[in-house]
């Protein structure tokens, strides 16, 4: 009798607490549980793993099992049927396993579908949610007109009553930030909601991750991927978005002019008042005065991207024609790229691929014998700025796959058929000529229009040709202080130390009453100058290390003190060892972020000033540090190779390279959303390749269907023509 | 001593037998297996399930407490040991399960996803492959000239001699294709490879998935996703393929001239010479002769869903725009569609779908008060094609929504703000006009100009103002026979059953030497005849059930015999029940179908004809039936709900008709690829939304740009300007 206890207690399936009662009663079993306390025990071992596996049916056929038990001589049939999975196997086992396993699979991924779809009905609005009465104030629909040039000024928004936060928002001090790129949009990323009424002005209402746009042009990733909408970005700080290009500015009356042609394609012109203004227009690409640039294609926008794309597929249709003569094949498929930067090597590499691998898989074998692909660069390496070493790797790789690299040549014009260079032979100028059936300029970056209007209205204090200048702290130089800031491609930090430290040893001089050219620094004086100079310039703590060596090294006169001229000197030394900052998206990104910081910082100063009533002098300085840039470095892809270059550390590879050029690339993207995007990009490439198909009709018929567009006839029969 | 052999039977894991050779030698765990049977057949009963479900991790942590148990005094030790398990609640256990089966899941998923990188990296190639020396003929690269209009005569094309396949097909029956649509890829897809030398002709390279249009114009879906390269297609056959347009057809030197703007924007032309000629080039907009239609958009092609989008989100932008006045944002945001068929209210949902769900999260509350859609339906009803409870299904759904729908109107201008159009109330028609900022027409279809050009030439043969005429297989009438076929929207099937039934009774009297004017037909023979017209015209089957009661109806003078009167009379009737198929996708696919069938027939029968010199006359009539159209249904989608037309079956619903609605599209879709596509994007929708940024400049910017393009200044200063 003490088997029964023991055997419920392992006992906690329904059915076999039901066998078991039905055994019981049964005077044949009850023997065979009784005396057979060892096959029972078995039968229990040897059940239970397998209740852990079966499916509700085993149970039931183990309950079939059971009742036969209640038949007579059914005590040694209940014990065979019992000892029956001893003799299974552990193959038989393993299976079991392995299907549960899967089972279970099967049923957690089908759950994920199904959580899926559940999620996807829910984003389906069923009744439009009505806004009901949208409060829009008055000064909002019909602004008050004002400033130099009487235009209307936008001082209200009509979405700053639309929730409670914007309302709240409305009487902060204005931020308005000019452009969405890289800058712009890390800055909105690190500023605190609620801190200021902050407007973003921009032409474009997405981010693009530009670093990529190359693959793009040839469909590796979808454009989508590479863009995020602003507005969704801007919404965290409920800020708003004005889809509009900024003309001018008044520095005066705080006031940016800006622009947007309405639908009648008028240009219309407003005014948005300032407290603080940030300049994030970017860069355009330079021209370098070279003739017929209209026949080049560029590589800055979506768009330029799309109409890549276009031109080359509709290259290729064409050299598939019989009316299209040999030569005019081989023009048609010369694509050159001019310009031996990352952009440009990564486009070379990634039109190589597309062609290699993709295309040329259903267009006629006599292309792949035709194209050529050459990459003209003006210094003596492509990818100069890269360590050497890197650049070699490159060129050899561009080598093996047949792509020219023409270096110490200069684009001179550039013809609807052919693009006419100088390249130098032992020091030779040498002119030569490429047929062209496509070109990309991608050489270098050039000042906006807007920038070079800011420039020239700040006159003196504006003097570098190339970019707006800015203090350390990214102030616009000329302009009031602490109310206009610029960052990214169209700035550059000046690096004027000497002048900097002379006018303050003046002042000091003065206040001493000595006459400053008479004025002698000893070393402990030199050391506190360098610290200031180290937090007014981080740039050029680098070159202030051996303070004892410089002061020996400038000390001429081995007086023990450095003269004024002596002091001057030595400043002037460090600041030409002090470069520029280079024009890339991880220089933009870092001065966004570090403005973020400081605004954060300032709005959370200025009521604190303000009510102890100190005139704060210099806010910037007062609350927070200069701008440090670190260099993390930089990589290219080079056509299923990368190469990287983290501060003189190189590592050039293939495959690997390229998944963590990509992984790289994947991490910095901007949102969960793109890098997702991304992710699907990579999987269909390998799936389905580029898709040679996607693309709407190449550039020139999309010329003839928008001029059709002009006049009703035509465009009727443009849209019938076949 | 038998409790050891029974629980090594139950022994199975190499680890626990060592555990076993560790116990045996020590008297004291002998001792313990000994007496404790009960406790140990726990210890094997409770081990049993964890085992099965433990990491090795568990094993080796087992194996360690074994060890144990030769340590005196290791009974006791080995016994609590073994008994722990025992002591777990059903939770720790359940827990244990779970961590096993989340390690199972991920070691899956991890597996799934090395290997598809590992695919992934395959799919690179390292070493371009070289084509080497590419053989193509002379007359490929300079065809001779010929023709009526002595032009390029393209009878071998470059890659004809590009693989073994293509070289063997060279002196096939030319088939020449014009058009990518649904006709003539359906087709495509049923042809067996090396029947014919296929050569595909069509402004567009790819082939779109028309009924999805809507959804891309709004970003619901890629582009991408609705476009499968017809190159690929093409490439199954062996095929080629010419990005041109056929722009006419010498029918009788068997020659279509192709027309393509080369680089220089200079029209092509050139002969494609053909065996067998498929005419399946579509249909284009109805103008229905209204002035302005340069106003609106259409929506055909992808750039046309790429224009209407940017045009859709310009608006929206510059209604945010403090410039922008009142009436003018409540213009901007009038949406007009004109059209009130499936496309159209596609269209209409799916933009409804994008403001409310998408849109309105990011733009301005104001923006949704003011925003407007309208359909503009010539008919009482929208979807006036569907059974009538849908169109009321529809026009509620949409009332809800506040998408305006005005039935009995029709639209007499389009002006670049409003248009105007005419509406019947009761029975008079009244002139009204709606503000608009954006126009979609989508009424109707019309002639191509390759179609009516060919309808010209082929004169009387061709009466129907709207489609080329087909007799039953299809062939176009007029033409050779057996020469030309036609499908698609751009054809439509003749029913003259009592013309092509006359003549041939009027043969068979002449034949009996008979008047025909006084021929009887006796029942028998009718039964014949209508066997003979089911055969030819498989449309007509449905008006010819019950014969016996038709030849009563008809035989007026009760003479038990039909005269050719009243047999005219009858088969007239039927013609006149006979409706032209719908101009639809469906329509289309099952033609091309059909057609690849009989091709293949065809190409297998020609041999066989050839060697016994049979002349087989009507070749098509003689080896395959004659083209008889299924109607499968209907369906729409209605934002959020969708309606279903099955012949006479409606259904019409909320989420889950839209869920169908996509599983039916999904599985009608052209590729894997798409399939796959269209998943992720439905997916991406779901998370991410429509994704409003996405969207290149708008159409008036790109007006600029493009026309910018023009002169090399303008461009490089519209590059410049931000």
């Amino acid at each position: 009798m003490e088997a029964f206890p023991r055997i419920s207690r392992h006992v906690r399936h329904p059915i076999r607490a039901f066998q078991l009662s039905q055994c019981r009663p049964s005077p044949s079993s009850f023997r065979a549980s009784f005396w057979s306390a060892k096959p029972l025990s078995t039968l229990t071992r040897t059940r239970h793993p397998q209740l852990a596996f079966r499916a509700p049916r085993y149970v039931t056929s183990q309950l079939s099992s059971h009742l036969v038990c209640r038949t007579p001589p059914g005590s040694l049939r209940f014990i065979s049927t019992k000892e029956l999975p001893n003799h299974r196997g552990p193959v038989a086992r393993f299976f079991y396993r392995l299907f549960a396993w899967t089972g279970i699979f099967i049923v957690s991924c089908g759950t994920l579908v199904i959580a899926f779809f559940v999620y996807d009905a829910s984003t389906y609005k069923e009744t439009p949610d009505s806004v009901g009465d949208v409060p829009v104030s008055e000064a909002a629909l019909s602004p008050r007109r004002g400033g130099p040039k009487n235009l209307p000024i936008a001082e209200i928004l009509v979405d700053d009553e639309d929730c409670e936060s914007m309302r709240a928002q409305k009487h902060k001090p204005k931020l308005v930030i000019l452009g969405s790129g890289w800058g712009s949009v890390a800055m909105l990323k690190e500023l605190n909601p609620g801190d200021f009424h902050v407007t973003l002005v921009s032409p474009d209402n997405y981010f693009l991750f530009t670093p990529m746009l190359p693959s793009a042009t040839v469909g590796t990733l979808e454009l989508r991927s590479l863009v995020e909408p602003v507005r969704r970005i801007v919404n965290r700080l409920r800020g708003h978005f004005l889809k509009a290009r900024a003309v001018d500015i008044e520095f005066s009356h705080k006031l940016v002019e800006v622009a947007q042609t309405d639908a009648n394609g008028v240009e219309q012109h407003f005014y948005l008042p300032y407290d603080k203004l940030v300049i994030g227009v970017g860069s355009t690409t330079n021209p370098h005065g070279v003739k017929g640039l209209e026949n080049c294609h560029f590589l800055k926008t979506i768009e330029d991207a799309r109409l890549i794309k276009n031109k080359i597929l509709g290259n290729l249709e064409l050299a598939c024609l019989p009316t299209t003569s040999d030569d005019e094949r081989r023009r048609l498929l010369s694509f050159v790229i001019s310009g031996g930067g990352p952009t440009g090597v990564e486009f070379a590499a990634e039109l190589y691929d597309m062609l290699n691998e993709d295309l040329l898989k259903s267009f006629p074998k006599i292309l792949r014998n035709e194209i050529s692909v050459h990459v003209i660069q003006s210094r003596g390496h492509i990818l100069n700025t890269y360590d050497e070493a890197l650049s070699v790797y490159a060129e050899k790789r561009f080598e093996r796959d047949h792509v020219g690299v023409l270096t110490n040549s200069r684009v001179k014009e550039v013809t609807p058929d052919k693009i006419v260079f100088t390249q130098m032979e032992d020091g030779k100028p040498v002119t030569k000529e490429l047929p062209m059936g496509f070109c990309l300029w991608s050489t270098g970056v050039a000042q906006t229009e807007l920038s070079r209007k800011i420039a020239d209205k700040l006159g003196d204090f504006q003097n570098n040709r190339h970019a707006l200048e800015t203090d350390t702290h990214l102030r616009l130089i000329g302009a009031p202080l602490g109310d206009v800031y610029a960052i990214g491609d169209c700035s550059t930090v000046q690096n004027n130390i000497a002048e900097h430290l002379t006018t303050f040893l003046r002042g000091l001089a003065f206040e001493r009453g000595k006459d400053p050219d008479k004025i002698q620094i000893t070393f402990q004086e030199w050391r506190d100058l360098a610290q200031k100079v180290r937090k007014r310039f981080p740039q050029a703590s680098g070159h202030l290390k051996r303070l004892d060596r410089l002061f020996e090294e400038y000390d001429k006169d081995k007086s023990g003190t450095l003269d004024f001229g002596e002091l001057h000197e030595l400043l002037v030394q460090i600041d030409s060892k002090l470069t520029s900052l280079p024009a890339t998206a991880q220089r933009a990104n870092q001065q966004g972020q570090y403005l973020g910081r400081k605004f954060n910082k300032i709005a959370a100063a200025i009521p604190g000033f303000q009510a102890n009533e100190v005139d704060f002098g210099d806010l910037d300085e007062a609350v927070y540090k200069a701008f440090d840039y670190h260099h993390m470095g930089s990589l290219a892809y080079i056509g299923n190779a990368a190469i990287f270059d983290f501060n003189g550390m190189n590592f050039s590879g293939g495959l690997l390279a390229v998944y963590l050029w990509r992984s790289i690339y994947f991490a910095e993207s901007v949102s969960f959303r793109t890098r997702l995007l991304l992710a699907m990009d990579w999987s269909k490439r390998a799936l389905f390749g580029r898709g040679e198909a996607h693309f709407s009709p190449p550039l020139l018929c999309c010329l003839q269907y928008v001029s059709d567009m002009a006049s009703p006839t035509n465009v009727v029969t443009d849209l019938m023509s076949f």
